[in-house]
């Protein structure tokens, strides 16, 4: 029987989402706590593999229970043998067709900016941070570039292992509140690292090192070496997944961090 | 010269405020960093001890800062030998007159709780947590018995070192968004755990185990054993203090996490 599961984690727990010989990732640790379950291994597979230090918000899960249990064994009795560092928020059956990743029609996440002369400190590791000033209506210009279907090779880490860099942007949002920048993007899907690129070269047209047109000529270009460093890992939230109707399943995480934190 | 200092920390990362022979606490660490700055010992002494696990946003030090240094040694500076989950946030001259602890003439807290019937897991460690229904309006009618000045010897700990039990509640205010319930309390000061006690106590009347006037019963008792379980610190943010304008203070820390998260 095939489950669907809604999960959230704090992504500085964990060496990203991909199972790993040493076990410090949040798949090894959820099939950790779906064997306790099952009594036998139950492999999980993700909507999107997330890095090290990337926090999940909506990520969803399917399993193939090899066993028959209540849906809030998979949700309560499954938080009882994980860190509490993750969640499973939801379970929901679904039949054999659905698959978490080829299934998805789109990804939303969401990268948090503290823009402010002084470091994050209760903060560290939740958002990203920029000191100077930033232009967000130059920045606002500059996404607005991105929307649409593109090539994203200029925003493609190395080792990424998508086999296409053609993707669909469907939302690229930046507002402000206070001293936060909340960047949101819905894709189709995204390359390795193409937020947190995304996000670096927009601080430069922030910053006005370079102009909004450029975004377009970063697309243009399919060249990572011109856009900008990769932005750090702890400012990004993995915010949910989008799915036909017809699967029935919650379309979001539970809590987001949006107007998230409000500047005094 | 005496300087006052903003800081902020990530409780989560701190066996809490005071100093300690294993050094694993706030203070150590600051005056650590201020030692490398002053290049000699310098003391910090702050407006509120908090305890292990419990958020600095808007916790006030003052130093008597033994060499001069530009103001920006005392915040960027310091905060290049501080660990990343701590921030000094700003630095202003004070007299001697001034004192972080007993010119204050009020703190803030704030407490932040889910109440989702799944667990935490990204928001481990920042939020208290119940799973089941609350009356937020009978909390709140609660919380109003407490404002005024009154004996809060039901919400100390037996550990508590204050001289007298008796404080002014100045705000008590229950909100909600979403999942996410915040209780705000402004007082002249507080006793040990008094915050925490206050959260776990209204919850018994948010679940309806008893009525909003149980508050004013338990303020007339001056029992602990008659009041509620204390709850978790990881939801307890100390947000600020108040001292008078003479001193020119900003007022709280750069960011409250307060319409903080807003539910989906």
């Amino acid at each position: 029987m095939r489950i669907a599961l809604g999960i959230e984690y704090d992504g500085n727990q964990f060496n990203g989402w991909q199972s790993q010989p040493h076990g410090n990732t949040v798949q090894d640790a959820l099939e950790r706590a779906l064997l306790k379950i099952a009594g036998q291994p139950v492999a999980a597979v993700c909507a999107g593999r997330t890095d090290a230090g990337v926090h999940g918000w909506g990520q969803v899960v399917h399993i193939d229970a090899p066993v028959e249990r209540p849906l809030t064994a998979w949700v309560r009795g499954v938080n009882t043998f994980l860190p509490a560092s993750v969640a499973v928020t939801w379970a929901q059956p679904v039949t054999d067709e659905f698959h978490a990743r080829f299934s998805a029609r789109s990804r939303s996440y969401r990268y948090l900016l503290l823009n402010h002369p002084v470091r994050p400190g209760v903060m560290h590791g939740r958002v990203g941070w920029f000191h100077g000033n930033l232009d967000v209506e130059a920045m606002r210009a500059g996404a607005a570039y991105l929307l649409g279907t593109h090539d994203f090779s200029s925003f493609r880490a190395a080792e990424c292992q998508a086999k296409f860099p053609i993707k669909t942007l469907y939302q690229a949002d930046v507002s402000q509140q206070g001293q936060l920048l909340c960047f949101d993007f819905r894709a189709s899907a995204f390359l390795h690292h193409m937020v947190r690129n995304l996000v670096g070269s927009l601080l430069f047209v922030g910053k006005g090192v370079r102009p909004p047109e450029w975004m377009a000529t970063l697309l243009a270009c399919r060249d990572r070496s011109q856009a900008a460093p990769t932005f750090a890992p702890g400012g990004l939230y993995f915010m949910g997944v989008e799915y036909d109707e017809c699967w029935r399943l919650p379309s979001l995480g539970r809590i987001i961090p949006a107007s998230a934190m409000i500047s005094v």
